[in-house]
Parts: structure tokens; C-alpha cells; sequence
């Protein structure tokens, strides 16, 4: 085999790439990277480790070096030290720690949709019972809610940020409530009008309790689609919701918006939205696949087509955002 | 958040990286790269390759987008073209096709190994019931022998040459045979015994006759633990096998070996063979995460752990070669 000859190394990492996946959740729940951090880069060997997390020697000592091949962990004279991304993510005691996110993205509702991908690719849509992850309430969802919130920080602060000084706002499919909460943080006289399935508003009743909001914090348990969403709104915020849909159903729901928001008033839609390739950014197109596997319909719509379905809605005009460093995009339509 | 911080995007990457494997899994089912191989890089839209597939235009596209994302297609102008190593190794029409490898890495038994890995971390070996995957008549090494057997060509012709001009073989773990056959195909008057469970055999036995050397392969059906080997060898075969076990099995296999061997005659151990760090170079050093989920008490051991072993066994010396280009080493020890 010469040189140039391309290897097999890529193709083989692709069919073992679930170990990788595994480990790190093992790697979570058994805490183990707060406890690589608390014990500090000189006292951290194998042995050290195994009796903090309380599992066997041999086996955190084979996981660790996992990890180091990972490049998750580095590994000097026998002793494991956090990357500089593991430690700010994935220590415990991190303000920025995201291990909450494995409860949801690696969750067995979530990982049981991509069984059978040669069987989904042959239906166009997931094996999953019903309308899969969208099924009315979905347990995931409150995995979701309590799993996700803590990545949220960014975008809704983006968010906030662009919606500035509101007074009523709904907020669709709302999770862990955190978009509509930022805004309320940000806007002093904001209302806010929740909808989600009832378990997952308790999540956002939650939140808005720990930030001080809850008095402004109004819920609407049920489904966007099937609900009196009521009227007079001047901000809407779409959050992550459209993906799971066709468009037709996307234009419905964008048409019922359009009806809730007084004149003037605008909706903000965050979305994982792709170039007119659907391959770049990789975040943005590799979402598609995902929707593929987990909604009969839904995917990774691009600008155009948001532009397409918005004004088919009686939305004249809508403009893309693009919050720095973030895999999402933010796309404000004004009524 | 600025330019310098880390980013969540590994942890993230790694979170969903069972989903890449599962789409390469599917793309090998449906034969996705040899479809769009055979259609040419000016005719391999969604449509034209959906059609070929025999399945939904949606699910091929999304597909192939995500295959476009991890860089094993490439895409312009809605047209799909292989990246060099998926042409190399993933179009069924190319000698060097390496997707059967999937039937093994990818198979439900090997893949159950990884579903409860904090558990395995704990108990520090396989939760599979008894050996693991080394349990007598485990039919996952008939999927090994027919699936792997593609990938062993450069390590066999290696082995077959640093084995020089020999008589009596004996070939231990034989699975698929390649490397005893490789060395019959370098040695014509080379007798090659194989030991395996019996429905391992019979792949070797098949993989003999298309390379016309069956009248040389003698097969020894059952566990190199428990049989009577034979004696008066020149060569010894050892591929892939010690990892599975732990030392003192290691060594009481290694010492029959010794007595089965002619005075001057030589072991040769094909293995994954990390360096004393553990953690390098990476594809043996991962090695041992496998082991520790598929076995009871195997491991990747390093040269070191080796030269200890087989010194115990009864071979004074054992020196290391390492094929170019591949993940794992040779050991040769003399008797």
C-alpha cells in the first residue's frame, strides 16, 4: 500500500463510532470528569480515579485512556487531566457544564429512531410509532426540557437581545421556557404566554420560579396546532419547532402566528437552517438527518424555503440573524 | 462568549456519534456508494440514485447529505461523487470492498456489548453472559470470519513473508484461515493446521479451496485451550487472539504453544499493541476499550506485558515488527 492511497482508518472510525458515544455517557453518569478535576493533574492516576467514582480499577483505568485517545482527557506519567473543552463542559461544577444534554440527545426514545436508518430511509421518515419524537406528550420532551436548558443560555440571550422591549409574547412549543424567560428578564413589563404539553410546562414553571419571572409567566398546555393560541401579541418566539414538521403543516402553524400577532408585531423563529447546498454548515445539514430519523416529516429547512412558507403565511418579509458561534440561525418575519 | 473559549461541538459530536454509524451501516445495506459509483458523477442526483436504491427520493437525499457531512460523498450542483476512500474501500465492484466489515463491527452481538458501559466500567469487564464474546461457539465469529476477511490481505501477506520458506503450521483462532492460507500460498510445501470452533472452520475451509491450497489445510475443530494440538510445528499462527484474555490464560495458552513447537521453531503474534502510555498510537490504544466491553478480562497489552508474558511461557526473546500502514503489530518469539 503506497502513500497516497487513501486508508481505511476513516471508514472503520465511522462503523465504531457508538463506542465513542457510549463512553462518554458512561464517563457522565459515573461523573467521572469532575472527579479527574477535584482530584487535580497530580493525584489523578487510574487508581486514584476508580475510588472516587467507586468502580473497579481496571475498568476506569481502560475508560480513561479511552478518553485520552478521544482527546476528551490527557494522560502525563499515569495521570489524566480534563481537555480544555471537557473541563469547561463537562465538570460538574462548571457554570457552563452541558452532561445534563446526554440525558436527552443520548436517551433511549432518542437513540431507538435510528434502529433501522435502511428502514427509514426506504419510508422517508422514522419507524417510530405515530408522528415519532411529535407524538403528543412525548416523554422525550421533558428530557429535553430538563436535559437542554443549560446550552440555551446563548441563543436566547441573542434572542432577547433582538426582540427587545415587548409587553405580551407567546411562546410556542416553549420546553424549558428559557427563550420566553430571557426575553421576560429582558423586558421588564413583558408577559409571556407559554404553550407545551403540561409535563414539559412544569419545566418552564420551574424555570421561571428560579429566575423571578414566574408572576409574567402564563401557561397554555397543549398543542400550538389544536389551541386557542389568543391574540394581540407583539412578539412570537418559534423555537426549534418547525424542523419536526412538512410544510404545509410549517405554513398552518406560521398562519395561526400571523393571526395571533397585532400589527406590526413579529415572530422569531430560531431554527437549524442549512445553505441552499443542504451540506454546509455541517451542524445546520447534519440536523436534517436527525429529523429524518425521529418525524415522519420534518427536516433541515433552508432560508429560502423558510422565506417561501413565511410569506405563503402573510408574512411580507423575513430576515436571517446569525448568532455568533452558534450552530442555529435566527430568522425575524414582521407582520 | 469569545474567540478563544472552547466550544461545545466535540462533546456534542461525540453525544450523537452513534448516529453516524448507523448511517454508514444503512448506506452500506442499501449499497448506496456502489449506486452512485455506477451512475457517474454527472447523473448521481437524489432522484436519480433513489431510483437505483429502490428507495424514497426524501430518505436518499437526507442520506446521502449527511454521507456529504462526514465527507464520505462529496456534492456540486445536487450531483453526489464518492470521497477517494469510500471509492477505495465502499463500492461493492472494488477488490479492496470493506463493507462487509460491517456485518461484524456492526453486528447486534458486539453492538449489545456497548449498551450498558457505566455497568461494564463497574464490574471492569463484559456483562455479556459468561466469556463475553469469547464464549465457546460465540456465531459471532462466523460474522468476524466472513465479514473481516477482506481487510486481513496486507497483515497476511506480512505475516506470510516474515514466515519465510516453512513445513508444519499451526494456525490458532483461525477464523476466516487467510493467514495460514497466505502462508501456504508463500510456502508450497507448507501443511497448515487450523484450529477453530467448527462453524468458524468452515469458512476457513472455503476461503482454502478458492485459493487451491484445501488439500493443505488440516482442520482441528474446538478450543486451543482444550485440545491436543499436535507437535513437531515450525510456525505458529497467533492472530488476534491473546486479547481476549486475561494474563495467566495469556500464559498457559503461550506455554502450549512452546511444547508444540519444534526446537527453533518460531510464534508469530499478530496483535494490537499499544505503547507503555496506553494511549498511543490510537487504534491499538482503543483497542482495549472493546475488549473491556466484549470480554471478561482481555485487554490490549503492550510490548512490555508481552515480552513478560511469553518469557514466563518459555520463549527467552520475542522481538516486534510493525506492518507499514497498519494498526496492528507482529511479535515473533523463538523456541
Amino acid at each position: 500500500m503506497t502513500k497516497n492511497m487513501p486508508t481505511p482508518e476513516r471508514i472503520f472510525d465511522t462503523m465504531t463510532a457508538f463506542q465513542r458515544t457510549e463512553a462518554l455517557g458512561a464517563a457522565v453518569e459515573l461523573d467521572l470528569f469532575t472527579s479527574i478535576a477535584a482530584l487535580g493533574e497530580d493525584r489523578a492516576t487510574a487508581k486514584a480515579v476508580s475510588e472516587k467514582v467507586g468502580a473497579g480499577e481496571k475498568g476506569v483505568r481502560v475508560l480513561c485512556d479511552f478518553l485520552t485517545v478521544l482527546e476528551l482527557l490527557s494522560k502525563k506519567d499515569g495521570r489524566y487531566a480534563l481537555a480544555p473543552d471537557a473541563a469547561l463542559f463537562l465538570d460538574r461544577r462548571s457554570p457552563a457544564y452541558l452532561g445534563t444534554a446526554a440525558r436527552f440527545l443520548m436517551s433511549p426514545g432518542l437513540k431507538d429512531a435510528f434502529r433501522d436508518v435502511t428502514g427509514v430511509v426506504r419510508r422517508g421518515g422514522t419507524l417510530l410509532e405515530g408522528e415519532g419524537t411529535v407524538e403528543p406528550n412525548n416523554p422525550i420532551w421533558v428530557e429535553f426540557a430538563r436535559g437542554m436548558a443549560p446550552m440555551v443560555k446563548p441563543a436566547a440571550e441573542f434572542m432577547a437581545e433582538l426582540a427587545g422591549e415587548v409587553s405580551k409574547v407567546l411562546d410556542v412549543a416553549a420546553g424549558h421556557g428559557l427563550f420566553g424567560i430571557h426575553v421576560a428578564k429582558r423586558s421588564p413589563n413583558a408577559q409571556i404566554h407559554a404553550v407545551d404539553w403540561p409535563a414539559v410546562l412544569e419545566v418552564a414553571r420551574e424555570n421561571a420560579e428560579s429566575a423571578g419571572v414566574s408572576d409574567r409567566l402564563h401557561l397554555i398546555p397543549g398543542s400550538a396546532f389544536d389551541i386557542d393560541l389568543g391574540g394581540g401579541y407583539d412578539l412570537v418566539l418559534l423555537t426549534n419547532f418547525f424542523h419536526h414538521f412538512d410544510k404545509p403543516t410549517c405554513v398552518s402553524l406560521m398562519k395561526k402566528v400571523h393571526r395571533a400577532l397585532a400589527p406590526g408585531g413579529r415572530a422569531l423563529t430560531l431554527e437549524f437552517v442549512p445553505n441552499d447546498d443542504r451540506v454546509t454548515p455541517p451542524q445546520p445539514a447534519a440536523f436534517a438527518f436527525i429529523m429524518l430519523n425521529t418525524t415522519r416529516s420534518g427536516d433541515a429547512y433552508t432560508f429560502s424555503e423558510y422565506q417561501e412558507m413565511f410569506r405563503e403565511a402573510g408574512f411580507a418579509k423575513s430576515e436571517i440573524h446569525q448568532p455568533p458561534g452558534l450552530p442555529q440561525s435566527v430568522i425575524q418575519s414582521v407582520r
